[in-house]
């Protein structure tokens, strides 16, 4: 039986990935050489769909990786020479502290309780911390911080650098590259693909840093931004990527672009003002973020009466997937993802068959 | 007009390819849980398949990475805490001394021109080097290090780690993993796969050095082998990984598996003895590595009178395509793939083909 996923990555197949796969394989696409003219030029097309549908400026790269936790590092390692600061607020969050300290630098933490958000007035800044790491869709508690909250954190901290962890909203979150010298994601999520790339949005103010920092200290070998950098210039990478990923992203990125960002955003918001409605009107289910400019749109977390297991179980005899509770939640929460991929028509399928379990 | 590629990697992808490809999409694995049972019982049925047809034993794990590439970092980052040791005669070879030394460690170089091959009785180990990277198969020049050669190295110093590069051989080398402590590949070679997976071979004295190497010096926080080590033996990968990559590589693992690895290896010799004869008896080629021992099985790496371009231009209005020289070689040289993706009826079309320019 064929079902709807709505898990928060891997997620539901963006609708059209099928006859984009079939165009890559009748294309050849999987042999040709990661130094041709065919290869630059697709590589070239993705990276300006993506430019195009997120407004980066010239002034930043797109980057391909395997994953967007490989970002983590490479961004510690590119814009850190002593010291970084997280907020802290969930699993991913956590994590890329980790990796910092993982690399010998002083990850300094902020944290909350899991389903808890952060507001820039609240936020005291290390004196030497160097990068501010601030996570826009916390995938495992389905906390936001608003875009408006991350650029005012930013204007009150202009020499500091940020990395926006927008793995599970990217392409939703609206934010302004001029503020914002990190962004990445994978396309996984609201991209509607299957997993494998990871995508890297780095200002050249960031590889000035990680020059300056080559001179003390190791960047990295693979993926290291200035030899990233240097390829991306010539619509390369430095090793064989994934290149099926890359042509699918640069498929549906046009495809969003004909639909329209401020579309897709509506949609999004539209979609999880259904869902959140429902779970705050449905006796069995509650929102786990109780403020509401917390509450993630792309990413919705209902704690449940019945244990989590039975709720996804039955949903999946009425052919929809839910992902459950993340860590010790697991069996208290069901996380629903609102990507993209799936339609107005969709989510009303999926409260109705919520409702009647 | 559908082409036959031998290239050397992204190369032909393999003639079942298609089929397993539909499977993974009318099955929607490219949307279930990478924390799922069904995607633990997919990744430890691809691991099976691969230890089964490279004869792996338990002491050692199989791992997934995005590229092969990022093998050469974590293995320095696990293996070397001062110095490691290379055999240099390519590109690729060079790249990773060059990935040690972005490490800080300490990168000897035992170097020979490109074309030329290594023994091990002229082989002098630094003192204090831990590790031994040689190339099995070196993509860019055409020369292998022949199994037994690398054999008799190791046994000449059971005390140094050893790391195989056979991307872009492998299953052909009969590697002993009792002797071999880490060896890697990529999947766009000689599985017939697009790029986007690196899978590392690696044995657990590696991970217990590695937890020394980290109480002093970072191992990597992406990656970082005691955290893949743990994932692996729940059947996962501690970040999303590429599940298309690790589906399809166990699916024709488990085909390769059928044919049986000895009588793949056999056709791998079978069709390189009839490209060699064909560049060393047909005017206007010869072979790149003179001494045959180092001719590589894989990539058969003909100089070419007339500039490589005009062949490889000519070659495909015949629908097949060669991989130009590399580097400085580009225009003089011609690459010829020889993996398990084309059938000896292929290159005896591709020798015609060639004959007729």
């Amino acid at each position: 039986m064929s079902q709807i996923y709505f898990t928060p990555g891997p997620a539901q197949l963006y609708p059209s990935f099928d006859k984009h796969l079939q165009n890559f394989v009748s294309q050849q696409l999987g042999s040709i050489s990661h130094r041709s003219a065919q290869y630059r030029s697709l590589h070239q097309y993705t990276v300006e769909q993506v430019r195009a549908l997120l407004n980066v400026p010239e002034s930043h790269q797109i980057l391909f990786l395997g994953s967007a936790s490989e970002a983590w590092e490479r961004i510690v390692f590119s814009c850190v020479a002593m010291e970084s600061f997280h907020l802290v607020n969930g699993s991913f969050s956590t994590k890329f502290a980790d990796y910092s300290h993982a690399l010998n630098k002083y990850a300094h933490k902020l944290e909350k309780p899991m389903g808890e958000g952060f507001s820039a007035s609240e936020i005291v800044v290390p004196e030497y911390a160097e990068l501010i790491a601030v996570t826009h869709n916390e995938t495992s508690s389905g906390v936001q911080m608003p875009v408006e909250e991350i650029h005012r954190l930013k204007a009150k901290h202009p020499d500091r650098f940020m990395a926006v962890d927008m793995v599970s909203s990217a392409p939703y979150p609206a934010l302004d590259y001029a503020m914002i010298e990190n962004a990445f994601f994978s396309v996984q999520k609201a991209f509607g693909l299957p997993a494998g790339l990871g995508v890297w949005i780095v200002s050249e103010k960031c590889l000035e840093k990680a020059q300056e920092i080559k001179k003390t200290y190791s960047i990295g070998a693979h993926n290291d931004l200035p030899t990233l950098w240097k390829n991306a210039l010539n619509h390369e990478t430095p090793a064989t990527p994934n290149v099926m990923g890359i042509y699918l992203l640069g498929q549906i990125a046009a495809e969003m672009n004909a639909i329209g960002v401020d579309t897709i955003r509506q949609q999004t918001e539209q979609k999880a003002a259904i869902l959140y409605d429902f779970i705050e009107k449905t006796p069995g289910f509650s929102a786990f973020v109780k403020e509401k400019p917390f509450q993630s749109q792309t990413v919705v977390v209902a704690d449940t009466e019945r244990p989590s297991s039975e709720v996804i179980k039955a949903l999946k005899t009425k052919g929809m997937v839910v992902g459950s509770g993340y860590g010790k939640f697991k069996e208290q929460q069901i996380r629903i993802a609102n990507f993209p991929a799936t339609s107005l028509e969709q989510v009303e399928q999926l409260t109705a068959g919520l409702a009647g379990i």
